[in-house]
Order: C-alpha cells, then structure tokens, then sequence
C-alpha cells in the first residue's frame, strides 16, 4: 500500500475536497454538491460525470464524512470527474500517456497523487504487420474490414502492453482513470477507426483535427470503466498530435527566444516559433533516415551500425554497432556518419558521386550499379560485403537536400536566417543518435555551433504525459493548436529552388557551411 | 416517405448546414469544419459528438456534396451532435417526451423536423406491481438487487411502449434521436437506478438535482445508438423535475402577473410566482385525493364515480360514472363533489361531522363506526352498499385543509392574499375532473373567481415535449431552476396555526368563503 498524503498538487487532476454536511437549511443534492466544491476549487466551466458513479456519490460521502478524493480529467474547461474516494481510505490513481507512432508506440504509467512516473515501455506496432509505412496501411483500409482489422491490431496491443505493464508494477489496470494519446494525424485515425483515405488525397483533410476527449471504453481500451481519453489535436494531415505533444513538452509556444524542432522520420516535420508566432511544415524526408535507404539499411537494432569513423592512421573504418554485435546492416545516424566520413575524405564528391581515385578497392560493382564496401564479409555477421551503393548515396543526399530545404524555408518564410535560432531541438530517435557534426558535414542541418543541438528524445511521450500531471498543460494545447500556421510546402515555389541547390554536398553555396570548409583548410576533405 | 422540407426551426434541434468545400487554402477537418458552421448557426459553447459519427462524417460529406442536415440536443449550450444526413436524402428524426409518474408512465413521439406531434399514449408505471406508492418502493430497494429490479421494470415498459407506439405510427425506434423525461425525484432516481434512500431522511438529500444529459443507450433504452436523454433537474426530494417541467410548459417565469400552479396527487406541490420570483413548496395531501380514502375509494378507472350532486326535487343523487359504468367506487373528484353536497345539504356540519338529522336512513353503522351509503346496494355494481365512513370524511378534511393550508401559506409568506393571483393553474388528472365549485365549497381551494382556475392537464409531459421542440425553452430549464426558491413546510409554524383553521368547511373565517355563504343566505347551506 503506498502512503497516503493530504495534499495534492493543485495543477495536476486528484484534488481532496471536504465538503460541507448537508442539513435542512443546506439540502443541495450530493453530485451537485461535490460539483459545486470541485467548481470553485478548480475554476472550471463545468464538470460531467457518468450515471454509475453519481450513483455511488450517497454511498462514498455518507462513509467519507463528506471528505473525498477526486480524479478528474478533460480539457477546456470541461471536465470529467471519474474517481471518486474516501480522503481517508483510498487506491491509487494513476494516468496513461502514450506514443502512437508508425514504427513504435511507447507507453508511461504516471501516479496522479504523487505525480511520478511508474513505468516506461515500448512494443512494435502490430500494424507493421500489415505494411510498415503508412500510405500501404491506408490502401490497406479499402479492403472490407481493413480499416476494422487495423484498429483491432493496435488496440489490442495496447491492451497486451497495459497488462504486462501493469503486472510488472503490480497494480491492477482499472485504476488507470484517464489516457492521453499522441500520434501522427493517420496513426491517430487508425486507433480511433476513422477513414484515412481523404488524409492523402489532396486538399488533405483529416477526420478531425481538434483535441477531443472520449471514453477509453469507446475503444475497449481496458482501463477504470469509466475512464476519459485524451486524444492530441492534429494541425492537419501530415503533422500530428506527436508534434503538438512536443511543442508542449518543449514549451516553445512560451519562450522569448525564436526556437526550432524537428522530428525526423519518413517525414520531417518542423516547427519555428516563439510565444508569439509559430510555424509549421512537414515533408517527405525519404526513407533513407529511418534505414531503408540501401540493402543494409535497417532500422535502428542490434548489430545496427549507428557511428561509423575513418581511422585517421590506418584510414579504416572504426565502427560501433548497438548491442554490440557484430554488424548486419547500418541504421539513419550511422549512414549520415559513413556519408560524411566518405565526403570529408573525398571518397564522395560535392554532388554525392563516389571518386574511384580515393575509394580504391572499396568500390565494387554489383548488378551494373557502383556499390561502395563498409564492411567486409569477413567482419559481418552476414557473412556477405555490407555495401551501399550509388543510388543509396544519391537516396540519402535528396534526404538531407529535403531536410535543410524545409529548414531554410521555413525560416526564410519570416525573414530570419537559421543562425539566428537560438535552440535546436531533434526529437526522437533520430536526435538521440545522430552525430550533428557529420549531419552538418554533409548539409543536412545548418551549421550552428553544436551546443545549439539539443537531442531532446520522445517529446511526443512527454507532452502526453504533461496532461496527466498538470491541468495548465493540458489547457495549453488548444492554445497550441491555434498558435501554430501551417506553410503547405508542395505548392512553395521557394521549396523547390533551395531543394536544387541543397543536393550537394554539403551545399552549392559553400558559406552557409564555413566550419565545413575550415576543416577542408586543415587538410580533413579532399 | 415524407415530405421532404428544405427550412427547419430556427429555435429547434434541426438544422440544415451548407459547409464551404475545402481547398488547399482552407483544408479544416470534416469533424472540425462542421462544428464550426454550427456554432455559427446556433450560438452554442460547445459541441460534441461521439467517435462512431466522426467516422461517418468524410463519407456523408462527399456523398452530400458538404450539405447536410445535423440533429442536436442538450442543454447550457453544451451540445451533443447525434445524427448527421446529406441534405437532400435523409430519413425522420424523432423525439421522446416521457412523462415519469409515479402511477402512470406518458410518452409522446415528436417529429423534430416537422415539429408535431406524432403520438400520445401512456402505460401503468410497472413498479405499480412492487407498490403502488413511492416510499414502499424505496423501502423495497433495500433488498439485494431491489433497486435494480424497480429499474428494469421501468426501462422495460418503457423500452415495450416505445416499440408499440413506433409500430403504430410505422416508425423504426432507431430515429428517436433524443429523449427528454420529466418525473419525481424519487421516480427519476428508481429510472436512473440512483439511490433513493436519503430523499426520505432528513435532511432530504437527493443523488442530484441539476439537469443533466446522458446516452440514452447508459439505461439501454432501445432508440438511436447515439441517442441523448435529457433530465429534468428537481428542486429537492419532494419538488421534481415534472414540477419543472409544468413551470416551463406554462411560461410562468416569463410572466408580470402573479400565478400559482398546483399539482396534487398523494403530495401537493404548489408553485407560486412571476417573472420576478417564484416559490415552491410540496406538502402531503393525504391519500383521499388519489381515491385511497375510504373503502369505495379508488383512483379514476371505469365505474368511478367522478361526479356526483343531489337532485334539488327528489333529493336523490344524481352521478357520473367514468365508462358510465355501474358504480364500483368513486375516485377524488367524486369525493369533492360528495362533501360539497353533504355540507350543502346539511348532511355535514362545518366540523364534517355527519347530522343524522338530515342524512336520516342514509346512515347506517358499520364496524362501530358511522358510515353514510351514498349508492345502495341495489344500485352499485358490486352488489353492495357504497358507503363513505365519518373517518373517511375526516381525512378528506385532513387533505383539504392541508391543500388550502398549502396554497395560505405559500402565498401569506410573500405578503400576498391569494385574491391577488391572476390564475390557478390545477394540473394532472385532479385538475382535469374536479369541479373548482365543489373545491370551493369545502374550502380547498380559495374562493376566486372560477374562471382564474385553468386545468392545464399533464403539463409534465407537455414541458418535455417543449424541450423537443425548442432549444430556448430547454435553455430556460436552468434558469427555471434558479428562479425557483424552495420553502420547507414542516418547519414553518404559520403552517401549524393555519392548518388548524383549515378543518372546518369551508373554514373557521367565514370571510375567507363569501361565495359559499351567499349560497348560504339563498338557503343552499342549512
């Protein structure tokens, strides 16, 4: 049994209210009573509850003493109260925040009484079955039951995913009162069972895009009964609630100082701003940042090389693989590393070709295509050469030409130029592990002192987890979703003249990289 | 098919909506963009719809060409969307008025589109078969499961009524989008399967009193999936949302003049007020009036005696029966009817005691005790003498003075004689059959002119209906609630002194009755 405390922070959703006792003179009903209290305590516009538990409310206040432990949740103003105890005899209430991603959704249990975190997990979206990427899943919705049999596979691991979690912490999933979900605008529709079609046709309208709150039980997300989700707004169809769970996060919509984040995956979405504007835009990054860009390409796991070096003595390859196990293909960080690794030592080119004079023996040719060797077969754990070839170079080069184009875009689009942002934040996965020196080298990010890069992790768990812990938060988000302009890149005629020019390396005009070329000074590329 | 209609209301729940199609330069979600046109239409705060009809939405819209017609319902400007269709093919949308009594159950089927009404009808309350009266019921509760089976009786009936009256009007029960349901305290709390326990123990504290909507599908009442179901609020524990709705359906609030409505049943509720102020109070009335006050007493059904005087020549009675039956029994209004006449007669003394000087060999003693044949056995259908006992008579004067004591001192406690109201409003089945005459002359109700007395029928169920029909009149409903200032009487002590007054016929202040004593002075009254 945990302990039980008397105060509760007053921003966050548990609240103990004493109520007055009724008598003739004072003979207000019993949920209007604890509503009235909870009104006045909280500030809020109004507070619903279910039938079930206004049914319970004679029962709990006459063994309470009109003393008890409330558990709301909602958003706007408008909230939900789900739990109801004694003051002095209560469970614990807890909050569930999750990540809905493409690739991997991840989960946290959060006590709402002692605001902590209790749990973090992850598992595979079982969608990955049906297609790894997101418009193969969205065709796969014009099958009968497509769109049915899709919401069935992530609901039911998220139900798997609650239960093991909640038996690793031993408590018992009904005590969950409340969720809070961020995904991208599709992920978000294939949970709610809402038809993604008109999501990639354009003009490119989602189902819905404002923040709502529904019954988990809606979904049969097997939690408290009575249960209210939270479900991240979108600001439209390629840039998701994850993204507005990470401006939460970050608090940028709060700063001073003009700051930029970027999330990169399939796509990079991007938003620059301030406390007084912001904006936003996303764009097909390509596939070669999250690994499929060459047949060693993979995603991030074991034996994935994730940094990759030229020794400067015996100009071979120094590698690290995750895990530590003896490589199998080369992930996103680890591709940016060996791109930079291989321009700086002129084995690439400025427009990304491998230079036969420098690369030597590496270079190989297999099906009439120049492929460039990593790592030999007889260091691989496949027992095959882990090449990479021309195409996957030429692949890379318009991902990073794509990135810094959105980049410069954007910012150019309010007159600022990038050195002028104070912050960089790189969400996910892909800021855990990039190395910003070598995304520099090669032209994908712009060249700022690294000290601005700030790798800031899964923002889009942490912003849902900020609506469990704080009403402020969560009542921040609208103002978010109307804080934020979208910019539609595909019709920017701006977009496609930087694009051109972005797909060198690292960039036709070579003073928006100096410190690139200081190291060209010493002696570092070729 | 019905015909289709291209303007609905502007006050009611139906509304035609043309979107603006989205483009790349205006790309607001379905769900989103909808709203949005409504909000502008209607004025409301907020609108909500559940996740099953978002999902419907992309479809209907490009089906509709984003011309649609949208169902709503709710309350506080907080709206539910339930029902969405294109514009130029779409199906009926009904609604349900129930008026909760304690003995009878009233349903109307309203069209929300054509605003008329489709069917009445009506059933015995099913928990009648648990206990005809209220407090056996809630005692019932106390069983395992007792409260349960009193809200399954209800649901069912209801469920089976709606389905005949859907049947006979030809209608699928799946377009009943709303329902709105108007009942006692204790009879809302037993459908909603709220505790009832501390609505008859001081201080009389009910689960909730505030108006409030649910699914209707949370008490499985068999309409639209989506359905919403308004409740009345109450007042207290003896003052219920039917009361509520009587208010709403008489435009009280609204009006200069002063006017009182009365329901009476086993309690009377009385209402007094303007637009100004308004007053309530509920006293018991005693059981004469609903018929349970003497052997022959009965509630109205066929061979009731509703009327009865005393032929000026052959000084026989000269009776109504309901059916024109042969006499079973007589009902309340015959029982007014009965004393007015004795006391006219001289039969009663003012005291309503019997004079065997005039009532001669209609009196006869049975049990020890005094009782007076109003329909011989030869006459009556169930073969015996009809009698009324001297207890009988007391507790009719018991009720009527509580009634008349009721009505001084609602109105005495706002500084008003009750000549001053403008009309008297007697709802319910009382209202609709007894004579105000008769009334008058026992002095249960005052001596006004008899044209400000106005039967209004079941104004409980017409108060729902009006929330169908009307989102100003549903608007009104809280304000109602407000308005309202609810005066307990079994602590008030002018009600003591006045009640005494009370027991004699027509009262112990002759001047109280001038009407009454005129007929006096003509020899009416020996």
């Amino acid at each position: 049994m945990m302990k039980k405390i008397l105060e509760t922070s007053p921003d966050g959703w548990v609240h103990f209210v004493k109520m007055s006792q009724p008598c003739i003179g004072d003979n207000v009903a019993d949920a209007d009573r604890l509503i009235a209290h909870l009104k006045k305590q909280i500030g809020s516009h109004s507070i619903q509850m279910d039938l079930s538990l206004i049914s319970e409310l004679p029962c709990i206040f006459r063994k309470a003493d009109f003393h008890v432990l409330c558990t709301l949740f909602g958003c706007e103003k408008h909230y939900h109260l789900i739990d109801v105890q004694p003051a002095d005899d209560y469970l614990p209430v807890y909050g569930l925040a999750i990540d809905l991603g493409t690739t991997r959704v991840a989960l946290r249990i959060v006590d709402l009484i002692h605001q902590t975190i209790l749990i973090e997990t992850a598992f595979e979206n079982p969608q990955s079955g049906i297609a790894p990427d997101v418009l193969t899943r969205i065709h796969y919705t014009d099958q009968i039951d497509g769109l049915k049999h899709l919401q069935q596979l992530i609901i039911e691991g998220i139900n798997g995913e609650i239960a093991k979690a909640c038996d690793s912490c031993f408590i018992h999933s009904n005590r969950i009162v409340c969720l809070s979900i961020a995904g991208n605008t599709c992920m978000t529709h294939l949970l709610l069972g809402l038809p993604p079609h008109a999501i990639i046709r354009e003009p490119y309208i989602p189902a819905i895009n404002k923040q709502f709150i529904l019954p988990a039980s809606d979904l049969n997300i097997r939690i408290h009964p009575q249960a209210r989700m939270f479900v991240f707004p979108n600001i439209g169809s390629y840039f998701g609630g994850d993204l507005i769970a990470g401006i939460l996060s970050l608090d940028m919509i709060h700063l001073e100082k003009t700051t930029i984040m970027v999330d990169v995956g399939t796509n990079a979405e991007v938003v620059l701003g301030n406390k007084d504007w912001m904006l936003a835009c996303a764009g097909a990054a390509g596939p070669a940042l999250e690994g499929g860009v060459s047949k060693i390409g993979m995603t991030a796991g074991p034996g994935a090389i994730e940094r990759i070096q030229l020794h400067a003595g015996t100009s071979e390859f120094v590698y690290q693989t995750i895990g530590n196990k003896k490589p199998v293909g080369i992930c996103g960080s680890g591709i940016i590393d060996l791109a930079a690794v291989l321009f700086q030592s002129g084995m690439l080119d400025i427009r990304g070709k491998f230079v036969p004079k420098y690369c030597k023996d590496r270079l190989t040719v297999i099906d009439d295509l120049m492929h460039f060797i990593v790592i030999p077969k007889d260091q691989s754990d496949t027992g095959e050469d882990l090449t990479i070839s021309q195409a996957d170079i030429d692949s890379l080069i318009r991902s990073k030409a794509a990135m810094y184009t959105i980049l410069t875009t954007i910012s150019h689009s309010v007159g600022l130029s990038l050195s002028e942002i104070s912050t960089f934040y790189v969400a996910g996965t892909f800021g855990e592990y990039i190395d910003p020196l070598s995304a520099i080298t090669i032209g994908m990010i712009p060249d700022l002192p690294l000290e601005r890069y700030r790798p800031v992790g899964n923002t889009s768990l942490e912003g849902a987890t900020r609506t469990l812990l704080s009403r402020a938060d969560t009542e921040s988000i609208p103002a978010i979703h109307q804080h934020i302009t979208y910019m539609e890149l595909n019709v920017n005629q701006e977009f496609m003249n930087q694009f051109s020019a972005a797909k060198f390396l690292p960039h036709t005009d070579r003073s928006l990289f100096p410190s690139v070329y200081e190291l060209e000074r010493k002696g570092g590329i070729h």
